[in-house]
C-alpha cells in the first residue's frame, strides 16, 4: 500500500499517454444504441514487450484463450475489445477470435500473434462477426494520439458500467519521464481472480517480456484481485500491458531501483483503476475498503479482508448505513483462517470520521447518530485490527443496492 | 436423495407430534411487538438420547458454545430458544446463557447440563436476560402436547422468517409406529455449514446417543448443509434431536435395518425443513433447486451445486426469470473443481416443463417465451449433467430480490 508518491504524478488522459500508442472507439453494430461504442483499438507504433494475467475460471471465453496464446512469445502491439457479447460458450468462439485477430493484422501491417483480442457481455450468445470485421479498418483508419482517441477507446468497452474508466500516470526515472496509462471496465461479476474485469495498460518503459509479467502479477495480487462486487469470477477477464519503451534507453531486465520505481507506479494506476472498478459496482452507491490490519500471514489478511467486503449482509447494511459490526465479525469468522476472535476491534471510517463499535470481539459502546454519520459517506473504510500479528490486507468493494437486483434480473433484455 | 418413501407419511403437528414431548411458546419481552412470540421451550417426560450439529463459524454465540458442552454426554431433556437477540459477541453471553440453563433446570425439575440453549437475532447487542428468567417459569406452566403448542414453539423461534416451519413424520418399524417431529428456522445467512438456522428436532425412536449423532451427521450433509440463501454463515446455527425411546423397546445401536429405516425418515424431515427454509429465504419469491448429475464424485458434485445455488448473479436472473445459462456455466467454472466444459449440459425444469439451453457447454437454440414461462413458476430446478461420471448432489436456495436488500439495509431498525 505504500507508494513513493512524491516521485508519480497523475496526469490527463489514458492509453494514448505514453509515446508510441495510439487508440480509437467506434460503434460496430453489436449493440442496437448507436449512440454506444461497442469496439476498441490500441495500437502500438513500434514492437512492445507484453503481459497479462487472465481468469482463473475453468469456463473461460475464446478471446482469453487466444490471447493467451498471442502474448507468450513476450511481444504485442495492438489490442481490439469488443462490448455487448462476451465470446464465450459459442462452438465457433476461437474461430471468430482468430478472425477478428486476422483483420486487426491486416489492417494494421502486423502480425496476427501480436493481437490481443477481447470481449466482454453476454455468455453463450454467438458473436456477430460482421460488424467486427467492418468496424476494424474504420477503428483502423481513426487510430490517434490524442486523447479523446484514448476516451472513445475507454468508453466502447464499457457494459454496465456507469463511468468510464482511464487514468495516467508519470514518474521520473533516471533523468527520464516514464508514462503509464490504463483503461478498465468492470461492474458486476467482479472478485478475486479477476472477473469481468477488462483492463488494459499502456507504457514507455524499457522492460523485458519477463520482468513486465512479473511486475502484472505482483501488482495483480494486490489489487486487481482483492476488488469483489459480487463473488463471481467472470469467464473473460484479462489485464494486459503494453510497453513501448520510448522513454528510456536502459532496458528494466533485473530488479533493481529502475523496477521498484515502475512498480510503485504500476501498483498506484492499478490501484486507482480498481478502486473505480469497485465504486462504480452494478448498482452501487458506496465504495467500500476493507482493511484488514496486524495479522499473523499476509494470505490470511487477505482471506479476510476478502470475507467481509464479500458477505451479503455486510454490503446490505452498509447500504442502509447501518452500523450492523456483528455481520464483520461474523464474516471474519467464516474465511476459513484461524483467528482469536477475542482481540478484534472494529471501526467505521469515512470523511465525517471515525468510530469504534467492537473492541477485543465484544460491542463498545457507540452513538448511532455519529455512526449514522460516518455510513451515509460514499466512501467508508471497515477498519479491522486483529492484533494478533503485523501484515495487513486491503480489499475494495461496494454495497448491495436495489439496482443490482434491477440490473442482473434481466440483463439480457 | 432416495427415500424408502412408501414408509414414511407426512402427518400434523411437529415438536410434540412424537411420544414423551410437550411444547410452549410465549411473547416475554425481548421484541417490540408483543404480538411476536420470542421465547420457546421444548420438553421431554424422559431422558433422552441427544445429539447436535454446530456452525463451524470461528465466531459462535455463547449458546452454542454452552450446548456443545451440555449435550457432550449424550443425554438432554429440554430446549430453550429465544429470539431477537443472537447473544453473540457480548462480554457477559456465557453468563446469561448458563442463567438461562439454570432457570430451565429450576422450572423443569431436570439438571442444569440437560438443558439445549439456543439464540437467534441480532449480534453484538447484550442480551436481556431478565425477560427470559421472567418468562421460563410461564413457559413451564403452560408446557402441553397439542399441536397448538408446538406451533406456539415454531412461531417463537422466527425472526424474518414469514412462515413457521414444522413437520412431522411417521414410519413403521418391527410393528411400531415411530414419530419425528421438526420445528426450524432460516431466512438470511443460510448457507454451507449451517447458517442462522436452528432446527429442533423429537423423535420417540429408541437409539443410543452415538448412533443419534452419527445419523443426524450424515443427514445433515446432504440436507441443511446444502442450503444456501446469502453465503453467510451464521454465528448460531444448530440442529439438534432428542430422542425420548417411547415408541419400542429395541434400541437402535448398530447400522442396521431400524438404524437405515430411521435415517431415511430423518433425511425426508430435514429435507422437508430445509427447502421450507430456501423457499422462505429473506426476500425470496422462488425456490430453486440446483441438481449436478453425473459427476466424479459427491465432494465434487456438491461444491458445483453449491456455487451455482450461491451464485448472485444465477439468483438474480431467476429473480428476473431470465434464461441467462452462462452465469451457470460461469458459476461451475470458478467451483474450484476440475470439470470438462465441453460436456456439460444444463435445463430448466418447473412444472411449466423443461427446456434444453446449454449443451455440450454451448448455447443449443431455445424458445425465450418458453424458458420465460417456465422460470415464472416458483419452483425451478436447474439441472446440470455433467456427463462425467455417476455421482449426483442437489443443494437448494432462492433467488435475490430487492426485498432481500430491504430486509439486510436495516436489519437493526
Amino acid at each position: 500500500m505504500d507508494f513513493n508518491s512524491e516521485n508519480i504524478k497523475m496526469t490527463d488522459g489514458g492509453v494514448t499517454a505514453p509515446l508510441g500508442f495510439k487508440a480509437s472507439g467506434m460503434h460496430c453494430g453489436l449493440r442496437k444504441n448507436k449512440a454506444k461504442k461497442d469496439l476498441a483499438m490500441i495500437f502500438a507504433e513500434c514492437d512492445c514487450s507484453v503481459a497479462g494475467v487472465f481468469t482463473q475460471n475453468k469456463v473461460f471465453a475464446a478471446p482469453v484463450g487466444v490471447t493467451r496464446e498471442n502474448i507468450k512469445n513476450g511481444h504485442a502491439r495492438a489490442v481490439i475489445c469488443n462490448s455487448g457479447n462476451a465470446n464465450t460458450c459459442n462452438s465457433d468462439g476461437y474461430d471468430k477470435a482468430h478472425a477478428t485477430c486476422k483483420a486487426v493484422a491486416e489492417a494494421l501491417g502486423i502480425e496476427e500473434s501480436d493481437v490481443i483480442v477481447a470481449s466482454t457481455g453476454v455468455i453463450g450468445v454467438p458473436l456477430p462477426i460482421e460488424p467486427i470485421l467492418a468496424g476494424i479498418p474504420v477503428l483502423a483508419g481513426q487510430l490517434d494520439r490524442s486523447f479523446e482517441a484514448a476516451e472513445d477507446a475507454a468508453t466502447a468497452i464499457m457494459t454496465t458500467d456507469t463511468k468510464k474508466k482511464e487514468f495516467a500516470v508519470t514518474y521520473n526515472c533516471d533523468g527520464n519521464v516514464i508514462r503509464i496509462g490504463g483503461m478498465c471496465k468492470g461492474s458486476g461479476m467482479i472478485e478475486p481472480n479477476m472477473a469481468t474485469m477488462l483492463g488494459f495498460i499502456t507504457t514507455d518503459v524499457a522492460i523485458t517480456p519477463n520482468m513486465l509479467q512479473k511486475a502484472l502479477s505482483t501488482v495483480i495480487a494486490d489489487t486487481f484481485n482483492m476488488v469483489s462486487v459480487d463473488g463471481d469470477t467472470s469467464t473473460n477477464d484479462m489485464v494486459t500491458v503494453l510497453a513501448s519503451g520510448l522513454a528510456s534507453d536502459k532496458v528494466i531486465d533485473s530488479e533493481d531501483y529502475a523496477y521498484e520505481a515502475f512498480l510503485d507506479a504500476l501498483r498506484f494506476i492499478c490501484t486507482k483503476m480498481c478502486t473505480a472498478i469497485a465504486a462504480d459496482g452494478e448498482g452501487a452507491t458506496k465504495l467500500l475498503t476493507a482493511d484488514v490490519r496486524n495479522f499473523k500471514d499476509i494470505p490470511g489478511a487477505k482471506k479476510l479482508a476478502k470475507s467481509v467486503i464479500n458477505s451479503s449482509l455486510v454490503k446490505t447494511a452498509m447500504y442502509g448505513a447501518d452500523a450492523n459490526w456483528g455481520r464483520i465479525l461474523c464474516a471474519l469468522g467464516y474465511a476459513g483462517i484461524d483467528i482469536d476472535t477475542d482481540k478484534i476491534d472494529v471501526r467505521f471510517i469515512s470523511k465525517a470520521g471515525s468510530i469504534l463499535v467492537c473492541e477485543n470481539g465484544r460491542g463498545y459502546p457507540f452513538d448511532e447518530d455519529e455512526a449514522k454519520k460516518i455510513l451515509s459517506e460514499h466512501k467508508i473504510t471497515i477498519d479491522v485490527d486483529m492484533k494478533d500479528g503485523n501484515e495487513s490486507a486491503r480489499a475494495w468493494g461496494c454495497d448491495l443496492s436495489y439496482e443490482y437486483v434491477r440490473i442482473n434480473g434481466d440483463y439480457r433484455s
